[in-house]
């Protein structure tokens, strides 16, 4: 009786302990929640009945933090890591250098293979007993090892016989925020920048370190934390010091800080009447300025650079070369150490040429010119982001300088803070897309791993969806896109629906009743957007001051480029942008059987025939529709899909909390709205050219075209 | 050995849920953490052993809500709150109305006294047992009385003889948020607006709710969502959906919502050519407004507006004077029970007179001209919101028309997001000023809470320091000028100490070793700011583009009067601004005794001497020093009191929880930063002027003048 009564006092404790308020989404994918299933817990407790945890470094101490907590909340009870009795031990972590135990093994061979950051995770005998073990080369591979068990755990997998050997295929794996020094983020959806520069270096955030844990346990290893459209400021040494406090709390866990780097910023900060690359005292300044940055933070990762895009300063203001201009700054960090990542997004608006071209244009002339210590950034494809791009022509095109990944991991094109978008299967549609660089098989991946170039330098990187909302990414479900940028620039051969499931599993339940229509929201979701923003290849119809709502209808402005009516070429005629000999000849910028597939309409894939091809509004679609009615059923279909993920969120109504489940209700209701009026306004639009009916059985739209063009989105976050 | 283990389980499963991490500040003083002391729990658990709340209203279902999460929370254990078995009862809440009991007791005299707001809070026998009332004219009451209730457990009063009649001194209690629509905030350091319009109404953040608790559990009735610097936007359709939704959210806790009216609405949403108050179709158009904005918010309270202040649209713009701009806005709101909160904060850039006299000037003329709806909403003090000023010359001057106080809570000129300054004794300076304005003894406080003048309308306006950081105000410790906000509106005669006693042991602890240290940190900190910021009556020597760091050498701007020269008028001769009769005669604007009391040297508060006088810098001090020596030993001993707050602070190490204690910690190794360099920076500038040595003693500034002026912040938030 008195038992009953003590039990019922803690769950009421804990309910009133605010603990039902934790499910705030603060603490992402690592809940370390008390498991449930009462046989799976046993299991675990004699698995981790005695932990050993070898090594001295900070790292050391951040991996026992981390697996004391996490094992101490799953298990339900305190776990204690020892640094004795090694042979007593259920679970092993160390080096061979840390533990003599793990020497012992004689792992030579096996960790050899597995580089700087790898480990391996295996069942073994030790002292005919059964045990755990956890071993590396470094103790950051330790780290990711142990984040690993405690994934295993949190998705209760049986770990009685593991074994497993793992290392990222790709060196870096960064973030890119996009967060200006007055802390707005461009492009940001979830509030101000984590960054609080004003109260820095004094006052370390306790958000600093939760960041650096979620990003450790991804395997993400870097981070740029200023906007590529950048401010001289961050480099003077007011900033440094403040940066060097950001780098020591994420250092154990194995990020490095990067910067973005404003071309201009001798003139700006340095006092200098140029920034002309070749100018040598411009060469001394940023000499002089790496060794300073490198006085702060001795792992300094390096630059990443924005040059001549979009109104930004660069090597071309001097007639130099983008390769000029890189090669400037990656010598000032080279004897550091330090790379530089250089963006392959530029345009120019006095170009005439097609925009999605300019950047192989620009770009592959320079092949071989950068210094070793440069990587190209490019974008997964050649616009901007969009729903559905085909991948970027320049994949492959560079085998003598190294190119890396840029995804975007904020919605800017994808309904931002609203939709419900997951972005692994957008990720993975290019990662193997086949550039036929090398034959067959070159897929994309196998550029950006640099298998097929053997590139000295890998990296990816995704532009960050974090802010300082509570939940990190102000939408519950968009934590998953920060989830698997990382699980995918580790692997990018990983597949999305188990990253998926585990995403689930560690956020929300464990329960296959949750799981099962969580999922199947998740993997549907990205085709969705698609089909009620821009299905069949169209792309970039997005509003004018915002790309947040539908713009078909967005013509004349300064930048021709930056129109909708400049990518759809809507007319009486037809749709669609050719890009094929008879149009802007870009397809010629890929290896010749992708060329001959994308450029011949009835071998290209009809989710880009609209990127590639201009067709009339009566083609014959593979589906025996005319263009018109197959435009029309993809809109519709992308609202279905809405509503059908709706419905079955809704299902989970008692089943997950109630915080959670209000909120990304509430965004739902929004998100089907607007995928009806991105559908009602794209078709009516649409319509005015092809002049023919929306197909019978699909319900008209409620308001005229009239009604959605005045629609006049103010103040949207991020823009 | 069971329960052991199983208490042993509990403590650790709090730990691992995270609890410890729940004191991130979110809570505000509404905590509601178990109560330590044992005997005083036993005694508190009899009095809550049975409890009864009768009432069917939005109101009581709230009231419940708070009470069961209240004291089950301080009590540790599962409260049920009965509808029925009024007998019974140990603690009885309801109306005559609703509850036959409570109608049998014959408050009737009692209850006529206390009007809509008040309560009465007691302990009778009832059936012969003892049992505490809570009865109120209305629901709300009911709802002060129950946050009264609470605080006195989570304040560890004894309850067991009660006998409290309260009601508020004056009727509307507000806060004014500078929010603006893209949800940056003005003079806002703590994050973005709580108001995420974007995904308004769907979305209804937990954050709203939240806001109502804390608002309604300190006797605030009323809040302004909008900047003052307003946008018209607010007032469309729109973006009246929102509002609408966050009214219904706040109404259950009393309090209305109000907006801010763009005076050029009319033109701008509305197609108007003018905006002219005397023109029909802009009273037709405001008119319709109010009619469709009560549409949406049947207790809508009413509009603020800022008019004709720097920049502002304003009657003036079309030769109307205040009272014609602000009847118009009245008469719109007139037949629906809303009012005008009409900001008497202007001045004009071409009026050469004295920044200081304009308001006065321009509104003591219109005295009696406004409709009976219209409330004139008048800063403390005459410039702006100055760590010190003398109260406005405007109360008491104006008996025929009801004037407000608007109090900054946000610390624009008080170090803003960073420095620890407690805000209530300078609202308690201001109200306990005596204006004379009828013989003796009437105070700012007589005319605000209407006992002065018979004002039909009252009301005390804050300018919010809210903004969604975790913790509401960003400096932990910037929730208390919340908190006294709204105690020192309920009640402007109530004691700074007795409510920071209260706002700690609710916020922090109950133990005296926490509660004295803090105490004495708080009721010395605005003195302390004065001290090393604007001492002996200066003011308004911020920096040029922010308020936040000093700049004393500030002159030669488009705007004079926003200058800092413009204020100190150092020069060889003297320091200080002569606003006697040899100088801009703004004592003239006081009643005879004050203007005789500020106007004579000798007589005049040497806290404010430098506000009223141009004296020498040999003047004789009441000390014996030098005026110039009183300066300095002024400006060391502000940044002496910052350093005893600070080893007080770290006295509380391990007394209260690691999270809050290392962020005021590290906010107040800056302040003490930012204080000397105040010091040092107007001590070296005026020190060009007095030719004076720094007293002996005093250790000298190790940085010259020059290094100071050159300080030049970016990027500080809210500006």
């Amino acid at each position: 009786m008195k038992i009953i009564h003590l039990l019922s006092s803690i769950l009421l404790f804990l309910l009133l302990a605010n603990c039902t308020k934790a499910e705030d989404g603060y603490r992402l994918w690592l809940r370390y929640d008390k498991l449930t299933n009462a046989q799976l817990l046993e299991k675990y407790k004699t698995s981790f009945s005695s932990i050993v945890a070898t090594g001295n470094s900070e790292t050391i101490t951040v991996l026992k933090e981390e697996l004391t907590k996490g094992l101490s909340g799953l298990l339900g009870q305190q776990i204690v890591i020892s640094g004795k009795s090694e042979m007593q031990g259920s679970l092993i972590i160390g080096t061979p250098q840390s533990s003599s135990i793990i020497n012992s093994l004689k792992l030579g061979a096996e960790l050899k293979i597995i580089g700087n950051e790898g480990y391996l995770l295996f069942t073994t005998l030790i002292n005919n007993k059964k045990a755990t073990i956890i071993t590396a080369n470094t103790d950051i591979g330790l780290l990711y090892g142990t984040f690993h068990l405690l994934r295993l755990v949190q998705t209760q997998k049986d770990i009685s016989d593991l074994d497993f050997t793992n290392s990222p295929k790709v060196q870096h794996r960064l973030l890119n925020h996009w967060d200006n020094l007055n802390r707005t983020v461009e492009r940001g959806y979830a509030g101000f920048s984590i960054w609080e520069w004003h109260t820095l270096p004094d006052y370390i955030s306790t958000r600093y370190k939760d960041y650096a844990r979620a990003n450790a346990s991804i395997g993400i290893n870097g981070t740029v934390l200023t906007n590529v459209n950048a401010d001289a400021l961050i480099l003077t040494s007011e900033y440094l010091e403040k940066v060097a406090a950001l780098a020591n709390v994420f250092r154990p866990y194995g990020i490095k800080v990067y910067l973005t780097a404003r071309f201009s910023a001798p003139i700006e900060i340095g006092g200098l009447k140029t920034a002309d690359p070749l100018d040598s005292a411009v060469i001394s300044w940023w000499n002089k300025k790496a060794e300073e940055i490198y006085k702060y933070i001795p792992d300094f990762g390096g630059f990443l650079v924005k040059a001549n895009s979009e109104g930004q300063p660069g090597p071309q203001d001097y007639k130099r070369t983008h390769a000029e201009g890189a090669n400037l700054l990656a010598t000032s960090v080279e004897p550091h150490g330090g790379i530089v990542m250089w963006r392959a997004f530029v345009y120019s608006n006095e170009q005439p040429d097609d925009r999605a071209k300019q950047a192989y244009s620009e770009f592959v002339p320079l092949d071989g010119k950068f210094k070793k210590n440069v990587i190209i950034q490019v974008k997964n494809g050649a616009i901007d982001f969009q729903p559905r791009e085909p991948f970027h022509p320049l994949f492959g095109a560079m085998p003598n300088t190294p190119l890396m990944m840029e995804f975007q991991v904020t919605q800017e094109y994808l309904g931002q803070g609203i939709h419900l978008v997951y972005l692994a299967p957008l990720y993975k549609e290019c990662y193997h897309s086949d550039t036929y660089s090398k034959d067959k098989e070159s897929t994309v991946a196998k550029v950006i791993d640099g298998a097929l170039h053997s590139y000295s330098y890998t990296a990816v990187a995704g532009v960050s969806n974090i802010g300082d909302d509570r939940n990190w990414c102000g939408h519950p479900m968009a934590q998953s896109n920060w989830y698997t940028l990382g699980r995918q620039a580790w692997d990018p051969y990983s597949s999305p629906e188990e990253i998926a499931n585990d995403w689930i599993r560690m956020t929300f339940s464990n329960d296959a009743n949750i799981i099962d229509p969580m999922l199947n929201i998740m993997m549907g979701s990205r085709e969705a957007c698609v089909n009620y923003m821009t299905p069949i290849g169209l792309h970039h119809q997005m509003a004018w001051h915002h790309h947040y709502g539908p713009g078909p209808w967005i013509k004349d402005k300064p930048r021709d480029d930056w129109t909708s009516m400049y990518y759809s070429k809507a007319s009486e005629n037809g749709i669609g942008f050719d890009r094929t000999k008879t149009g802007s000849n870009a397809i010629n910028q890929y290896f010749p059987p992708v060329a001959e597939m994308y450029g011949t309409i009835a071998s290209c894939p009809e989710n880009v025939l609209l990127w590639f091809h201009h067709l009339p509004w009566d083609y014959k679609m593979k589906s025996g529709h005319t263009l018109w009615d197959e435009l029309c059923y993809k809109y519709y279909s992308g609202v279905d899909s809405v509503k059908v993920m709706q419905a079955k969120w809704i299902s989970l109504q008692g089943k997950i909390d109630h915080e959670r489940f209000e909120h990304v209700k509430s965004l739902l209701n929004i998100q089907v709205r607007d995928a009806i009026e991105w559908r009602n306004a794209c078709i009516l639009y649409f319509q005015t050219f092809s002049k023919m009916p929306i197909p019978e059985g699909l319900e008209k739209p409620g308001q005229t075209l009239e009604y959605y063009m005045n629609i006049d989105r103010q103040f949207l976050p991020g823009s």
